[in-house]
């Protein structure tokens, strides 16, 4: 075991781990300042629930030997409790507990990504329900597909090993799956009594520093899935930050060229969309492809998250928009831009690998979206007809926070002398 | 010398210093709008002139050879200047120039947890004065007999050695010392004039932003602990999170019990209190055993913060609540739920190891709060009848960040249009 | 290639991308609440853009061979596209991807922190197009001067290798070169309408935060600096502690003597000021140097500040005052204090040196002031004559956000409810 590795993959979760107030600051900034403490909560308690059950035998779903041979699902039983993480292997290349530990936040994070689509509306109780249940019957069978490598003493998921597709750090397993959801969950859920009318952004810095923070988060995702310190995770590391730049610039020119200014949220959301679709991609293409890659996703998601309007679903954070449409572009962008001199070393379309890569890509995107589009929607829609998904509407009228939470986030005594 | 052990000791001494901004943000947010600025000022200060008494005579008196072979601090001497520091030593695990820097960050940022027991009514240059004698009379002894392990060229302290008592990164040093440290300062400063008034947190997005920061920064702590990129380090990562869930999700269920709603202050508390919990522990237990541990940190703390009414002292930033009992929590513990396949390999109570551990760790307990308490409160005392303590009554009302630092927090141009 | 070593640059460049956002919460909270928007956007954008050009030609420029050997500039054609990142070799100290991405993030961070100069009145294409130039003409070829050691298959810079001054970190091709160019930007483009008048730093606690997470990237920038994880880099991460720490302490003095109070803003800025000069020093002091270069960094930049009042130029958020006085003094006071105990290896006045060490690096100096102020005034100034520096002074007066970004940061309802 090299302490090169295992200080890189230490490091990486806890750039993971940052995610977590990362994207509470995101998601809190662009709601408004009566739902942002319900936003941020359901950030962190979702995440430690899904903790709770990764321990009890959600490591044991992703990384248990596969039930059959069939690459479906792990043994529930094989891991449950994770006191093989106590044991000193010195032929691993990193510590089980590391590996534990790191893939942990990456089902906390995908789970609290979800969380956007019910800002103000859902009670908190159902959506930790809704986040256990999720992470238990969607995450952890669709990071066994895609994360569960086959080894000598394992078989593991039939997208990362039958199929052969590449998801470098979680495109489809992370990006697309959290985007599905959380289209199935808004549609479910219905529409904010709000939906289309005043409720803005109440902190727009928070986004953008949400925004900076989940990129140097992101490092430990995208980097740290080398589980190594060495070129891979280098190419990876160079890969993700010229992605993100590119987004940036993508999205600000069609901001510039449409509404006829470069905004902060456009800024913010460019450097996301084009960090979720390098997600997959960043150890498959060349640091000229990474621009690409970011560039047209963040183009692309800049003119997607207008369709909620035309489709008349209530997604105001842009989950679907950004991680949906951001993951899809990246998984799929792969057939075309994958160069075998990158870490993968896989050849898509433009570096003479024919269709067939684009081929493996399609199908594990259309297995993703699917599997995870109906199983979430039926999970919503049980504890709809069971406890119920939503509060009251006068609670959310009058903000959730306050009823939900029993708390307002800015208590001025200045504003309240003058008052 | 492994250089991968030196990244990771780099790593987690950044995310040490991360603390400071990270309480910082979490002290600030919870007190009025007209206090912030105070506090973070005093977190920052503190730490700051902590550092510079660590140079001329701090690391001397925590690792250096004990003073007659006792145990009880180090000679004060041995390091003065830390030029030391410059001398490459390949045998050593890691250069003296970044252990002495990790540590450096451990005795800041204990410092500036005790601030919060000060909020928004001591004189400024008071704080830096108790500061630089609380780290010079107390940090440091206690930081001897509890870090300095004996090897053969020095002696170190007795609890490390003698007792033999398991702190793997400070429940004791840390938590119970900053604690009860701040119980003592509480006492003397006396009730803020507004306490049990209309004061409450002016920014609750801010707590648990701080919260979420401090989590990440807790990872440097704790695993750095490790002093080493390997199988302990993983361990510990891994124990670390899980408490920290564990502990958000048992302060919750308390919290809805006994109020109806669960807040952003709680979930935030919760961390915070499973963290100081896990820290002296997090080398000695199972996965299960963290979780069992941040559990009841979680749940326990949610009670004991409401012991400030009843006893009545002013501690409204709960640092007697959080660290205090979350700290003697972890430390006991240990001698209920200390596993020998653990790194510490010692065992506890339910692992066959008799009451003697837990006998051990009470004595460590016992001894840092007396020692820390009764010198404590002589130091606040000595300095509320020479120089004095607390601002003036008038200036406390009106804000002290105005008085004290001639600034206000936030000056809005629009409300001041409005106004 | 050691992993550990590794590691620790990766964690390093995630660490300095950590500036970026950090940087945005400093100036940020620096400017009004109408003005907040546009700060950060620059911050981010610029820093984005200037990553595109790094992959096209930037790399090349500054780490190519040097055009005729002469020192000046790089091969603009040598690295285009930075495929050359997918290469492993194994022989190398870390990967060339991952100096790359660690080089890049300088380049954007560095152009970002002259921003500061344009708070509030800048035309966001006339500075995206600054910025572009501004890294390309002046950032690229002074970091070939400084950054560009030559070896064994390039020739690199006349500062690095003929001269042979030392810069670790960067006080000459970063925070000179930005303190000098915003100096320029800020004479070109004029006072503020404002200036002098009522706007203040609407968020003082973000520019508290903004500082501790600067200083949290900063052991990035300098101990990463090292390139490996070793002494070197564990000495710098010491000294660089211990600097901010005097320099919030010296800042402080004189904050309380001439002002009578300690401020927030006093408090971030004597961090800052001080981890400007110890970015070229860190490697060449001991720690008591480090103490002294930090706290007379605090004590000089405290006064420097208030020069902009009498030399009549608007840099309200002190990029002049904090970055190139403080760079300047921490690259000649190298001159003083270094010793050749350090990392660095070289002798100052003090220790036995004379005085050629202090000319080495006052040629340096001198150098740099003066081709980044003139070419910088150049850029300004053609900007200005073709596409325009300034927004309309409406818009200024009304708040640049609404304007140039159609936002604005903070919309509350409870605000507007009552409004």
């Amino acid at each position: 075991m090299d302490a090169g590795n295992v200080a890189w993959i230490l490091t990486s979760s806890a750039l993971v781990a940052l995610m977590i107030p990362a994207l509470a600051l995101f998601y809190g900034g662009m709601v408004s300042s009566r739902r942002i403490l319900n936003m941020m909560i359901m950030c962190f308690g979702g995440a430690s629930l899904v903790a709770l059950l990764w321990v009890a035998f959600g490591y044991s779903l992703v990384f248990g030997d596969s039930v059959g041979g069939l690459g479906l699902i792990g043994n529930p039983f094989e891991f449950a409790g994770l006191d093989q993480a106590l044991v000193d292997d010195p032929d691993a290349g990193i510590p089980l507990a590391l590996f534990a530990a790191f893939q942990l936040l990456f089902a906390g994070v995908t789970t609290a990504l979800v969380a956007g689509a019910a800002a103000g509306r859902m009670k908190y109780g159902a959506w930790l329900l809704f986040a256990g249940l999720w992470a238990t019957l969607v995450y952890f069978p669709v990071a066994h597909w895609v994360f569960a490598f086959s080894n000598d003493t394992a078989t593991g998921g039939w997208i990362a090993n039958t199929l052969g597709a590449v998801d470098f750090a979680g495109g489809t397993a992370v990006h697309m799956n959290a985007g599905v959801a959380a289209l199935a969950l808004a549609l479910v859920l219905g529409k904010s009594k709000d939906w289309g009318g005043k409720l803005r952004p109440h902190n727009r810095p928070l986004v953008l520093v949400g925004a900076g923070l989940l990129w140097i988060g992101w490092y430990g995702f995208n980097a740290g899935s080398a589980l190594a310190a060495g070129t891979a995770a280098s190419v990876v590391f160079l890969n993700t930050t010229v992605a993100a730049c590119a987004g940036l610039i993508g999205w600000s020119i069609v901001d510039r060229l449409r509404h006829g200014a470069v905004t902060s949220l456009g800024s913010a959301s460019g450097i996301i969309a084009a960090l979720v679709a390098i997600t997959p991609a960043c150890g498959a293409v060349s640091p000229i492809g990474a621009i690409i890659i970011g560039a047209i996703a963040g183009v692309v998601c800049c003119l997607a998250i207008e369709w909620k309007f035309r489709l008349g679903f209530d997604d105001s954070l842009d989950v679907v928009g950004v991680h949906l449409v951001g993951g899809i572009i990246g998984t799929l962008l792969i057939g075309v831009f994958a160069t075998d001199a990158a870490p993968n070393g896989r050849s898509g379309l433009l570096y003479g690998g024919g269709f067939e890569l684009l081929g493996v890509q399609t199908i594990a995107t259309v297995a993703v979206l699917a599997y995870s589009f109906i199983v979430t929607w039926v999970i919503a829609k049980l504890i709809q007809i069971t406890i119920g998904l939503r509060i009251p509407e006068e609670h959310e009228v009058a903000g959730i926070d306050e009823h939900a939470h029993a708390e307002r986030a800015y208590e001025d005594e200045d504003l309240e002398a003058r008052a």
